[in-house]
């Protein structure tokens, strides 16, 4: 079951069943289990009866391998001369601790690369320097919320798309519309305070539904939240930029390359490392909160001076017929002003202890703030008869109808702009986080998992802003196109969480379980009716993408776990058993047998060496293969007779010191006859393994490789995928 | 000198001064000279010396070399059963000689993308199917002069489109220009006469000018042939497209894409190795000549009816004055009639003895056709008072008028389109040869040496092609904006081969040499003032290209030459000298000594194991590098010292057969810190060999590689560029 994968991997923790949020730079190399230990104590003892002849044989090292400790390593400065660097220092328990120093690239370009990274992201950050940042309440509420609200900027404005659509007439259901969300909102509010008090170490979507529901759901709702990551990243700079534009007309036609710019500093601050440093991000949250709740009582007040009777909206002709579907498609785009609302359950592990109690108040707070925000906006929206328009987004006319052009005005839109493009940073943080999750089950590749010089997941980081971009790109910053991707995959994710709580509550049965499955049943099945509103009614506007996407990706995750579980089996340890004392022998034959064995007393060598010509890069390779003190054979592949006859003649002048195979290849192919004649000699001895020591000479720059036939690499790539072939490389570097 | 030079490669042939035009598939692998194989010899002795104590120590392989002689190999078909098929046979002298079978590649990708190569290009041939094709003169004539003859299909057109600019007055100045380049024709045919009387080898531009002028004007010369066989494949094809379409208004459309299906068949049918096979090409070059025959002569009567008197040309007003520099130009241009005139010195070893008197005498009756063809078209398109159209070639308008638009006509745009597809068929012969001579002389890149598997050229064919389909596509097919950038590079190399030929004349006074200097200094110094009026006068239309083009390409040539000519120098074997009895020791020691020895036994190995984990690919390497029997060191690199503590228990457990190293590399860096630690190592004992062995997991697919850290690859790429480091991968396969 999937809930016992997942507490297999990654230190336990937490109580038991779930994984834990806390994030290790050692996850990349997971610890073996106990079998595998004891059959790694089982492959020892082998290897000491094997070693039993001359038990100091692999004891005497011509180096000392710990360097002379304490010693420091002269090694030339830039400027030429040799300085005392330290490489490496002594750590604690007699390892060496490579310094800041020996990260530093061998090649001139890629010291230069990593001049260029380091001036961007700044200079790299010991493991050591992995904390668990905790937030105060007051704190968390600004830097979690800052998603959220941020929704509401754009969230009303595109119910209101909806509805214009049959008329200004039916701008008037925006009232009961925004009623039934606000009922959404608290619902949904309710259920994930269930969730936080059930898992305290962390409630994100894919564990929940992982743990309760199986693994596909869970990996629906990990792949819902991606698209949600990736869609807030362009959504909320489309809705920022549109902020700012809405202010400053005549920077419209530079929205994309705004937007763009946007991105790339986003992405370069979270390959820095930007946390969600408390006093940067509260701040804006605070301003803007305030700038909304001015802005409605202000909008109230003056509404009040009107008796509160609403503005009639211009006259707009309508496109299409007033229906329950058009109805519908109004309400799921409402519904984007929830996005974010799960911010809290995945941020438990940063609230000061007790940590499920304080984000439980926490997540209260920020329902009742979206809560009055929503219907605030939505009420003075209707009662000044605002139109969605295409250069001027909704709220910026509320703003302007109510403020005048003032800097009250100004300070609304600023303030807006800059709470989506915190909102857009809150995805940055989330993305990279839940892949490393991801590639911690192995659902995601490996390279997830590496923490870059920063501690940030650069390669998440990296994947989201490359991805959020080209999406902003193609769909030209506008924010509507965009809004029909968004809901499906957030509400796929709010509904599996909610479901796997039912799940978790029915099997449970703890203390006030029924209440607690109310709730969370009550969220969920909202949840999926906003899911299935999305999908359908969106559907030919693009909400496709995600209904056909999402199935993809998780069968993609799926045959990503298939191939690493493979690997980890055929790898492991325990695949071999041992036999009435006899030693070791494989499990199953077929898998351990076919190439070198486990211990080193069953492998018989032949080295063979290809030469092409007799010059220095070949006589190193004969003198390396020879000194090895191994049975060596030379081959020599020539295209004629006369070549081989004159190559052999070389061959008897310098001495016919080493066994020589001459191999003619009449149709000159090189490596398909080479890779024949390895296969001919395995076959004459099963237990043979062959190194093949090839000559190579080494030039620097790419338009001097062009100038070399590239046999080694050629022959390297085909030779890899034989068995118990083992190549190895002699460089033949030219002098400086 | 760049005579030494040229005779130093390649087997010597002809008069000892000039390299032979005989084409070889060893030429990859070049002889050693005499001193090499003294050099050769010490260094064997040395070895004997080392070898002493054990002088059977490298006879005791332990399988049989020679796989059994006269046995088959069984291997599996395609069906799955067991079959003898004969990979290796015996060659005369001891050798196994690879079969057709032993062509084929290991891999199933490397499988279909053979399998598609042989069913365009047909199955490989052996080298000895290399044969020196002979001619008799009349079919050497016709398979010659395609290129030549085909030229009268544009030149005559060319130079009348440069004079109408004038108005359609300046169009009788085609009669004495085209009486001048007449003069041209003869003066350069008896120059060429000349040059293949003391070149019977071959008299190419290349040779000739490289061998008496030196290396930079060799590759001048070459340079400009290669710009001229490009040109002749895009000009002659849109000729050739030019006279279908003249015929078939309607095709006009398809003309590129026509084009460039014509480059396809082209390239495919050379890549087969379609050979200039005498009957298939013989007809059709003698149909054109009686299609042009023909044509003058009913031309030439209709007109002696009209009392030859011309017909006016309709009225065109001039778009500028005739000036000196517009008749220049259009002298010029008329000069592309003449190129490929050069054809028959590049192939006199093509001839049946005495070849270069054979071949002078086609020479002459080139020159004769190409001279009556020419005075004939022009004076007949003069006399019909025919002017260029951008719809119609004028020798269509010729025929049109001469015959109607009946089968005759038919006939004569046939002929001239087939014509023009073997002229660009010549090039497909000549510029990869070119390309051979000039990579034998190290002035292109090796490749080009290599025969394809039908003994062509294919690299120097695959690049005559793209470069012809990419400046066709350019130039959208048009014939006359291609003109200008023709005539430069031939006539460059038609004035250097013939200026050559003056200093050889020159150095040798041998008989007769001073008319033979009065004819090439003729020859060359009426091509050089023709090099000079294109150059100027289509400066700015294009040949600018060219003037820029071929000293850089020149400059490119000397650089690959440096190249090789310093890897020749640092990896040839006189790079050691014999001192006092005692051995060999380099000549220069900061070459030889800073790496491996060329003696086995001044090597101290060290084997370098790093392990990420205790599996069982890491447990292979380690046995590996064991069963070496030399000493072993594994090094475990890890992010933080809680895993290096963790990795250390695992070794403890296995039972701490091997040294180990553990470094902690805080800043998760894996390459720089290993490598630093590697360099550390080599400081404390120079002579130290490290061979760093590592375990790799091999997976087929690129996209199960996107899953791995393709850590051996990044270390193997880094370590390759350090000294004294061999890099060994013990490979992993995952069970089918």
């Amino acid at each position: 079951m999937a809930g016992t994968q997942l507490s297999s991997s990654g230190p336990a923790g937490g109580d038991g069943s779930a994984p834990t949020a806390v994030i290790s730079p050692s996850e990349e190399l997971p610890a073996p289990d106990e079998g595998e230990l004891a059959t790694l104590r089982q492959i020892g003892r082998r290897w000491a009866s094997v070693l039993i002849d001359d038990p100091e044989r692999f004891t005497r090292l011509p180096v000392n391998p710990a360097l002379g400790r304490f010693s420091l390593e002269p090694a030339p400065t830039r400027f030429g001369r040799f300085a005392r660097i330290l490489m490496f220092r002594p750590g604690e328990r007699g390892e060496l601790v490579a310094t800041e120093q020996a990260t530093e690239e061998s090649t001139r370009s890629g010291r230069a690369l990593a001049a260029l990274k380091r001036a961007i992201v700044g200079p790299p950050l010991a493991s050591s320097a992995v904390v668990q940042e905790r937030m105060r309440k007051l704190v968390a509420l600004a830097v979690l919320s800052s998603d959220v609200l941020s929704s509401v900027a754009y969230g009303p404005e595109a119910m209101l798309t909806a509805l214009v659509a049959a008329g200004s007439g039916a701008l008037s259901l925006s009232l009961p519309l925004g009623g039934a969300l606000v009922l959404l909102m608290i619902a949904v509010g309710m259920s994930y305070r269930q969730t936080i008090r059930a898992y305290p170490n962390g409630a994100g979507s894919y564990i929940v539904a992982s743990d309760n529901l199986g693994e596909v759901p869970g990996l629906c709702a990990a792949i819902g939240l991606m698209f949600d990551y990736v869609l807030t990243v362009s959504v909320s700079i489309a809705a920022g930029v549109a902020a700012i534009t809405s202010a400053l007309p005549e920077w419209r036609p530079l929205a994309v390359p705004m937007g763009l710019l946007v991105i790339a500093v986003l992405l370069a601050g979270n390959l820095r490392g930007v946390r969600q440093a408390g006093n940067l991000f509260a701040a804006p949250s605070y301003a803007f909160m305030l700038a909304m709740y001015v802005l409605i009582a202000v909008a109230l007040a003056q509404a009040a001076q009107r008796g509160f009777s609403p503005v009639p909206p211009p006259p707009i002709a309508p496109t299409e017929a007033l229906s329950a579907m058009l109805i519908l498609r109004a309400f799921a785009s409402g519904a984007s002003s929830m996005t974010g609302i799960e911010a809290v359950s995945n941020a438990i592990p940063a609230f000061h202890p007790p940590e499920w109690r304080n984000a439980r108040t926490t997540l209260s707070w920020m329902v009742v703030l979206l809560v009055t925000m929503f219907s605030g906006l939505t009420l003075s929206i209707h009662l000044n008869g605002l139109v969605p328009s295409a250069d001027e987004t909704v709220l910026s006319q509320l703003a302007h109808r109510t403020f005048g052009p003032g800097p009250l005005y100004g300070y609304v839109q600023a303030t807006t702009a800059v709470i989506l493009l915190l909102a857009a940073n809150t995805a940055f943080n989330d993305f990279p986080r839940l892949l490393y999750y991801m590639a911690r089950q192995q659902h995601a590749p490996r390279i997830f998992l590496r923490m870059g010089d920063r501690l940030a997941f650069s390669n998440g980081i990296l994947m989201l802003a490359v991805t959020a971009a080209a999406i902003f790109t193609i769909f030209k910053g506008q924010t509507e196109s965009l809004i029909p991707l968004y809901a499906v995959g957030v509400f796929l994710a709010f509904t599996l969480s909610q479901v796997g709580m039912v799940v978790h509550w029915w099997r449970r049965r703890q203390e006030h379980w029924r209440l607690s499955l109310f709730f969370n049943a009550l969220g969920g099945g909202l949840s999926a009716v906003v899911l299935l509103t999305a999908a359908v009614t969106k559907f030919t506007e693009g909400a496709w993408i995600v209904v056909i996407g999402i199935p993809l990706l998780v069968w993609t995750c799926l045959r990503i776990r298939d191939h690493y579980r493979r690997i980890q089996r055929v790898t492991a340890l325990h695949e071999v058993v041992d036999v009435a004392g006899k030693g070791i022998v494989p499990a199953r034959p077929n898998v351990a047998r076919r190439e070198l064995e486990e211990s080193p007393d069953e492998i018989r060598h032949l080295l063979v060496t290809p030469i092409a010509q007799m010059n220095l890069p070949a006589l190193r390779a004969l003198a390396y293969a020879a000194s090895l003190g191994q049975p060596v054979l030379a081959v020599h592949l020539s295209p004629e007779e006369e070549e081989a006859r004159r190559f052999r003649r070389q061959w008897q002048i310098w001495g016919n010191h080493l066994p020589l195979e001459v191999l003619v290849s009449p149709y000159r192919a090189v490596v398909p006859p080479l890779v024949h004649y390895l296969r001919a000699l395995r076959a004459q001895r099963p237990n043979l393994v062959l190194t093949v020591i090839i000559p190579e000479i080494v030039v620097r720059s790419f338009w001097q490789r062009l100038l070399h036939s590239q046999l080694g690499d050629r022959l390297r790539r085909t030779l890899r995928l034989q068995r118990a072939t083992v190549v190895t490389t002699v460089p033949f570097h030219l002098p400086e």
